[in-house]
């Protein structure tokens, strides 16, 4: 299989692409990293990006950030920083990528623990990921050609200590959960489900 | 109570307008009708507008718009016209909102059941209702000064026969029930809900 990895360098993206790049092609794909390069908050980017790499039969993003901070002085600047990165970034890979997809072919997208867990910082991010949840129903029964969509929500995760302090009570998931997650997506074959790797 | 409405003449807006105006203040406002115009759209114009408006109790939010349309054929300008609209300009009433409303006040916006029930054409508004389901539920812990925050997420309503056609084997509510989730929003104490009224 034929697989792109958007953010395979990160801390999500890396355990992922060593666990399926035994088996598969993988092409891996960072702002600054990997095989090819490409800006998430730009479709004229994107759809560079899905000319270079070409058909394939799966799609991985492990990638976007967000705004996190008080509410009480976050203005429309602020929250679009997580509404062009983490979720326009992320769909216009769907949107764009759908032309590029072999038939029965899959889409892997990662939501977050916020949209449902929400934290004080996280207004931003909570919204994104519950906007990523209803994204992947809806596309689900809307993309053609048999191809798949589904999302990871994952917890704060064990590779990631600098945000443990954000996250007061929620027990951080293993690396390997969360990659289990992604395997799921792209090897079986259900369609419109959000994978929650959920600590507590 | 000083209640401002935003979109107090639509479909949604009117019969909640018309029954909580018999006990309490109401600002009526909308895009080109009511007591005051805003663009939604616009930060600058919702400044604008709360500076005419003044200081209120509670804000509802019945407005704002997205595309309906394949997703094979959806771009991000296309999915733009939801985020723009019904996501950030409703939270943009309530970032800048929240610099105006008295202590103890509330805001009351409006998703929609394709967050969790979605319809072929209808992704960009699935992923904008499901954006604000979380939205209020991360605000509810993050609003100072006692401030409240829920939504409301109408099923297919009876006053909107033109899309009945769009919602197969959805069962149509009344605008009675929807009124009264807005009611229970504003007069109610509780925060972060949101409140699904659905026919089925």
């Amino acid at each position: 299989m034929k697989i792109i990895i958007v953010g395979a360098t990160g801390t999500i993206g890396k355990p992922v692409t060593e666990f399926l790049e035994k088996d598969h092609e993988i092409i891996k794909a960072g702002s600054k990293s990997g095989d090819l390069q490409l800006d998430i908050t730009s479709p004229d980017s994107i759809s560079k990006f899905f000319e270079q790499a070409g058909t394939f039969d799966a799609l991985i993003s492990a990638t976007g950030g967000g705004h996190f901070g008080p509410i009480t002085t976050m203005t429309d600047t602020d929250f679009r920083t997580g509404i062009d990165s983490k979720l326009m970034g992320q769909i216009n890979l769907v949107l764009i990528g759908q032309h590029f997809v072999n038939p029965n072919g899959s889409f892997t997208l990662t939501s977050g623990i916020l949209s449902s867990d929400p934290i004080q910082a996280g207004v931003n991010l909570s919204t994104v990921n519950g906007a990523l949840d209803s994204f992947v129903k809806a596309a689900a029964i809307a993309l053609e050609k048999g191809v798949r969509i589904n999302a990871v929500s994952p917890d704060v995760v064990e590779g990631s200590p600098q945000y443990f302090s954000f996250f007061p009570g929620n027990i951080p998931v293993t690396m390997a959960q969360v990659t289990q997650a992604y395997v799921k997506s792209v090897m079986g074959r259900q369609t419109g489900q959000v994978y929650k790797v959920h600590g507590s």
